[in-house]
């Protein structure tokens, strides 16, 4: 196998997820950081790389690719023994859902780019803060009742998978926000307990941090 | 097989993506209706369903399933030889790529209640259409960057896929709103190879409008 590259960025939620992944499968790789602050997501070596200017993006296999939850299911495939999607089609169905209603409900709205044109549309100063706040509080009860449904340590069943690759970057956010996470049990208990894998320390924004 | 339930609103596009593929994958279901306009996605038995309050949800299987793409997934599963998904690991990281670049990167930004939560911090009457403009233009060019790496008649291949599933819905919403589609040559010519296909045009909004 080629050198693996994550191209990343330390505060990135996406970024995040594939970080947890690459640790739980134990892919060795090189980072490169993307310095989203001063745009060199948007430079042209990088566009060249992934069209859309956003991280993630992983060299793996001879090609680049871009999107965290393709990244991650693409990682799934290669090791389906980590468990990071359940062995069968309506397990994996369920990890999804609760994945996208985090990836896709969740976080393209709290998007920087999302924030930074609100801020454009208002003079409101506090604009920014109390739209994380709401939308990241409306997505995360939602979630909280979608994981009612099951009984188990971790989002879906007695193992991590995919759904708790996007919880944990989500709880990170919302309490960078100060989200209330009073009424959020299930969420709280399930990410406390990935808190304690080492996979998850060693990808925690803090940890990774130039 | 028990009965297939699709619950669905006539505008939705994540409703509309997964009509197309029950077309496609030729299963006999019912139809019920959640008018969004008059909140019914917010009732309580709606939400015993869906938790979220979202369509579309599909009873199938004895299972009721959340999350359009997830749905989508499910059912390419179902039947691999639809070529939905692509038999390939990089292939499908492809396509899901592509996906999510739509079902991620434009479609919940411009999602009804992120719109009307929008209208709350602003004075500016058009606010809202520029938005949506705004979005789905930026996320359209970046798309059409992305397929350009690609060569087939559809977004990914010969054969409609999942991304094609996403990029038609959001087409039809892009004109809706007036965006500007001149450069967008790769994804104007998909979208009209699939218009000609009868799975589609019978899940047209036009076409299941009540």
């Amino acid at each position: 196998m080629n050198e693996v590259v994550l191209y990343d960025y330390w505060r990135s939620s996406a970024s995040y997820r594939v970080r947890i992944a690459l640790n739980m499968l134990e892919i060795d790789h090189k980072t490169v950081s993307i310095n989203l602050l001063e745009g060199e997501q948007r430079g042209p070596d990088y566009l060249a790389l992934n069209p859309q200017g956003l991280v993630p993006a992983l060299v793996i296999d001879g090609r680049t690719l871009t999107q965290s939850l393709s990244i991650i299911e693409y990682l799934a495939e290669l090791q389906p023994e980590c468990g990071l999607m359940p062995a069968d089609s309506a397990g994996r169905q369920h990890v999804r859902a609760l994945a996208y209603a985090i990836a896709m409900d969740i976080h393209p709205i709290c998007n920087t780019h999302v924030a930074a044109y609100v801020m454009t549309i208002t003079d409101k100063a506090e604009a920014r803060g109390e739209w994380m706040k709401h939308f990241i509080a409306d997505g995360l009860r939602k979630l909280e009742a979608m994981l009612g449904e099951f009984n188990g340590d971790f989002s879906f069943g007695d193992r991590p998978t995919m759904a708790d690759l996007c919880l944990v970057p989500q709880v990170y956010n919302a309490r960078r926000w100060g989200v209330d996470m009073t009424d959020l049990k299930r969420i709280v208990e399930i990410d406390g307990r990935c808190a304690a894998l080492p996979a998850f320390q060693a990808a925690h924004p803090d940890r990774v941090k130039p």
